[in-house]
């Protein structure tokens, strides 16, 4: 029997059912009714239909709404460049679309990697069970000696972190390549006999990055940053099916916002940055939370944790991290929003603290440790100095 | 001495000139006038400056308009994926922007492949130089066995196209094998006794793409098609700057829609699918012409032209090949839009023609000697039956 992906899109069209039908044939066999009827018979295993359309408005002589094309998985070979390919290459190019959801049958999940560690898989390396991760991010990292990372990265851990992460954009690291930083580091976090994560940037070409993996793997690296969009979803693939990557993948959202921020083109981003990244193998997934300036809308962002964490019934959960605009004073929103499955992750809230980056941790740890308690931030305050001097700073929501 | 790469984005801010100075500093070292004297002189290298910022509209107190940002070249290693995420990664999701411009230092550009063949070298292995080439897509290739793909493949040759590509969505290929397809199409081209590229879709595992490249090439293919932005612009680069890939790669522009069709967000077609994808390597760079049903801007589909053929110093150029919607009636408006150095590529103006694919393929063909040799289409039309044909049915412009 034949399965399907169900593809949904946002468009408008003066016949949106007419749309949608063109969408079904056009995408797949390329045409239909002007073909013979014994080349019907070969294509018709092939041929996509429409699942549904729902028009949400009408004006201007124009319907919009979402249109829901369903697929044969057989057209694709499974992976995410196949399906983008098909499902919205021509298409993305073809007026006011997006492309706002992709729902998998099982048999198809079953084909990609998914999360190799997941949140359980991490919790259990960092030896965290019953609240919600800290991660730091270095202030810098671009230009700056192996010396002065190393006493930033010591101030993280001392404050209490689960996780730091390399910059993003730390490409060029001639002043503190990454074999060294692993040792330092990892010297870093013995010395403090607690497991810490630290994500390190995996950067060079594409067709390399495996045997980079394993490179930095075989170095003490207990932890792989990806920039995922830029380098293409594939990859991602590749190094989390890879039984000798033995490490959590975390995957950053750079350039994420090229594709989800328009509301009538590109691709939504909780499908992007949810539902993809999770198939394709992150472990933790970075993306914009909805309280910064940089900020996602609140139901995107909610969604992205729903697509990372619910049961798909195939892959493990992926942790999400709702970055940017992170301080102490956010933590019992954060909590209330995503509950004990997230990680808490802070550059500025971190580094700004006004007694430093140590203490800007432990201001995070004593806020996540007292709203887990069931206190609020002010009650958490009370025993924590370095708390009560981040909420002076930065009030709380 | 430094070097940049100036970096134009289309933006609006309360103050633009405030907005650009945040970016040059937030996106590169991280903050600045906060900073210790010494570590000034240390990351002074790595410091992004404000080029320039023009204000082209001011409403409701928002100053709308490009800004460039000056970042230096020594921030990133010579790939896309850094440059990406360097200039828009972080900076995509934060509000209103659109990236629409990067200008590269000669010492960059040197630094990145280029085509490998370029117009000129693509016109030596057609043997065609004095008219813009003729290039015909298969109908459908989904679910065809190879014999149907082979008679619409004959069909295509026996018409005069000069190259014909693989459909960008055949990654399914069980009833035709790329190795088959090969030894089947070389055969029909070696009886033809002149010349034809096939591009046949490079698919698969983006970091196995550089050995299938050169297993296809090994059975016979002269021409590779990939769908550069699914797979990731780095996958091009790698192919294009391999010595043992001895073809041309022509890149598809699936998914590019994602990126470019709004006005306020995402990447601009000229830089995404001109600039860079020459720069990455591709030989053949399709894109949608500004004529037919998926049509880009005019102003847009030009700019991509200028990106692809002028001098950079240090590239080749790129064979631009405006594509959809391409019908015979069209070609002396391609002619003069886009002159010579063009790829006339069509599909269903090919096979839709009334007597079928063949007389498709001569119709394009006489329509392009005669306006190469300063007639009318309709002046063609007189010697050639096809074209006459074409004419009536598609009209011209």
């Amino acid at each position: 029997m034949s399965e399907y992906i169900t593809v949904s899109y946002l468009t408008e069209a003066k016949d949106l059912y007419k749309k949608a039908e063109a969408i079904a044939v056009g995408m797949t066999v390329g045409s239909w009714t002007d073909l013979p009827l014994a080349r019907q018979e070969v294509l018709a295993p092939y041929l996509g239909t429409v699942g549904s359309v729902t028009i949400t408005e009408e004006k201007d002589g124009l319907q919009q709404g979402i249109i829901a094309i369903q697929y044969p998985t057989g057209n694709i070979t499974p992976d995410i460049p196949a399906l983008l390919t098909t499902v919205f290459g021509k298409l993305s190019m073809d007026g006011k679309i997006k492309l706002v959801d992709i729902d998998f049958p099982p048999s198809l999940l079953a084909r990609f990697p998914g999360p190799k560690f997941g949140i359980a898989g991490i919790r259990e390396l960092v030896d965290v069970h019953d609240r919600p991760l800290l991660m730091s991010i270095f202030k810098s990292c671009l230009g700056l000696p192996l010396g002065e990372l190393e006493t930033q990265f010591a101030a993280q851990i001392e404050g209490g972190v689960d996780l730091v992460k390399d910059d993003e954009i730390f490409f060029v690291d001639d002043k503190a390549p990454l074999a060294e930083r692993l040792a330092a580091y990892n010297r870093i976090i013995e010395t403090a006999g607690r497991p810490v994560l630290y994500a390190a940037n995996l950067t060079g070409p594409v067709h390399q990055l495996v045997d980079k993996a394993k490179y930095a793997i075989e170095r003490g690296a207990n932890c792989l940053l990806l920039n995922v969009l830029p380098y293409g979803f594939d990859i991602l693939h590749r190094l989390a099916e890879d039984p000798d990557i033995s490490v959590p993948l975390m995957a950053h959202p750079a350039m994420a916002g090229a594709f989800y921020a328009a509301d009538e083109y590109g691709i939504a981003s909780s499908l992007l940055l949810g539902k993809l990244m999770r198939l394709a193998g992150a472990d933790l997934i970075l993306y914009p939370s909805p309280y910064g300036s940089v900020a996602l809308d609140r139901t995107e962002a909610l969604a992205i944790a729903e697509h990372a964490r619910s049961s798909n019934g195939v892959h493990k959960s992926a942790f999400p991290v709702p970055s940017a605009g992170i301080h102490p004073g956010l933590v019992a929103k954060l909590y209330e929003d995503f509950g004990t499955d997230v990680i808490v992750n802070a550059g500025g809230g971190v580094h700004g603290h006004p007694n430093g980056t140590a203490d800007g941790a432990r201001a995070f740890r004593a806020a996540i440790d007292a709203v887990v308690q069931g206190q609020t931030l002010a009650e958490g305050a009370k025993s924590s100095q370095p708390l009560a001097l981040a909420l002076e700073k930065w009030g709380s929501a």
